[in-house]
């Protein structure tokens, strides 16, 4: 009878790039078989991604499984298709859960959650160096998502044509009603789940054209906390006089807007 | 030469509960290798798990990868023991993610957004009425979360004794204020990053009790949007006369605090 390792390679063999060669190609599982948490030993490796591609995958996504997913989808599909294993092995689907906001509760829009977890699977770790690279991305799309006018990609085939907003927040209600009251339409309209689709594209796409970037070792940020924001968090964020909180979200997106002051919660 | 479903057969036949010999009892991997996504195939059974164990789990996955990846790997790492695959699978590293509201933004609650993942993967699908029923495990964790006094698990070896707080809000640093002010510790202490620690244990023992309870087709919520949260939704929900957004948050955690009023923003 063959040994186990032979066995291995007759399917290696055998198999071409469908996922059981691959998992037999991989040295760090054969490693990994012996400890109880395999996954922790995989290698995601990333090959430059067409951004347009990213985002046309990504805004069908969305009307299959939200924008959390749609996003997700869009980038680790991608790489499903170019890189195969052990992107192959990632159940995508589950990024289901960010959708509306997380399970549309409307907290923390899923298009920023699903890049935000993209953008680590392929850039971050849990060491330091790779943890804080990762952490620069994601921070630099919070930025962007809540400074430019978005969405700012246009599907080839969109349900409808959509006009842009200023977020000023990463959050999916703030978003949502920072839209409504550019464009005049409600937030259940169709139109406005269209928007959430393109934003869903956008997201994809501007999150590749960084992980681009960051592949060639040329990321940098290109949208910074503004200077308001500066100024709370010399008070209130690490080392302030108050220290009462910690944050890099834009402060003005939700505090002091319109005839609110600053006062004490 | 042996053909390549009796190469699988021995390594299984060798390799006992190792990744390769899970893999290989699968006969949902045997077809999804045919198609492009091996993983939307897998089947990720539930057992009952001891929300003790993964309370103790979640604390010191906090030290290690931050809250979101402490809740995740806290109820996920103990379905790898308990289960094995596809669990072994499942890379849970990627969640350090959300560590501090993802990437130290501060938006979202990490131990709600590792926690919402956790639950859709178990209790989860792309079709509606699993997806639904997860949405309501979800949002249950999110109105506990937002009305209970937290912490409230104590984990065996803390590093330090933690008082409570209500955070009126799933956002990381809208609880992280709350807390400084019922506490009166600063942001960046020690003990403000121990109280994250114990409120990722707890927010690990809380979702797997629900877990436990779906799995027995009893789980109820508790917990529920309040009055407040009713009315403003009365007008500016899905049907209501304003609809300018979408939320199942607690408002007045934000807006309507101290001083300020009912305004337009």
């Amino acid at each position: 009878m063959a040994t186990r390792r032979e066995a291995l390679r007759m399917i290696g063999l055998a198999s071409g790039t469908t996922l059981i060669g691959a998992l037999v190609g991989k040295r760090e599982l054969v490693a990994a078989d012996k400890k109880g948490n395999d996954a922790s030993e995989l290698s995601w490796s990333y090959t430059k991604l067409d951004p347009i591609a990213c985002a046309e995958r990504a805004y069908p996504g969305y009307y299959k499984g939200g924008c959390c997913y749609g996003v997700f989808e869009g980038i680790i599909g991608e790489l499903r298709k170019q890189v195969g294993f052990p992107y192959t092995m990632m159940p995508t689907e589950l990024f289901t859960y960010g959708e509306g906001g997380v399970a549309g509760t409307a907290s923390l829009c899923g298009t920023l959650n699903g890049a935000s977890a993209a953008v680590f699977l392929i850039a971050g770790g849990v060491e330091k160096e790779k943890k804080e690279k990762a952490f620069e991305i994601i921070r630099e799309l919070y930025n962007w998502y809540e400074q430019e006018a978005l969405p700012n990609y246009r599907p080839m085939k969109p349900k409808y044509e959509i006009k842009t907003s200023i977020s000023k927040s990463p959050l999916c209600h703030a978003s949502i009603s920072r839209w409504c009251k550019a464009t005049g339409f409600k937030s259940f309209s169709n139109e406005r789940s269209e928007r959430c689709g393109w934003l869903t594209a956008s997201t994809a796409k501007y999150a590749v054209e960084l992980l681009n970037k960051h592949s060639e070792m040329a990321f940098e940020a290109a949208h910074h906390l503004s200077s308001e924001v500066k100024t709370c968090r010399s008070c209130h964020d690490k080392g302030g006089i108050v220290e009462n909180t910690r944050t890099m979200m834009d402060c003005g997106g939700c505090h002091f807007t319109g005839k609110t002051k600053h006062i004490k919660i």
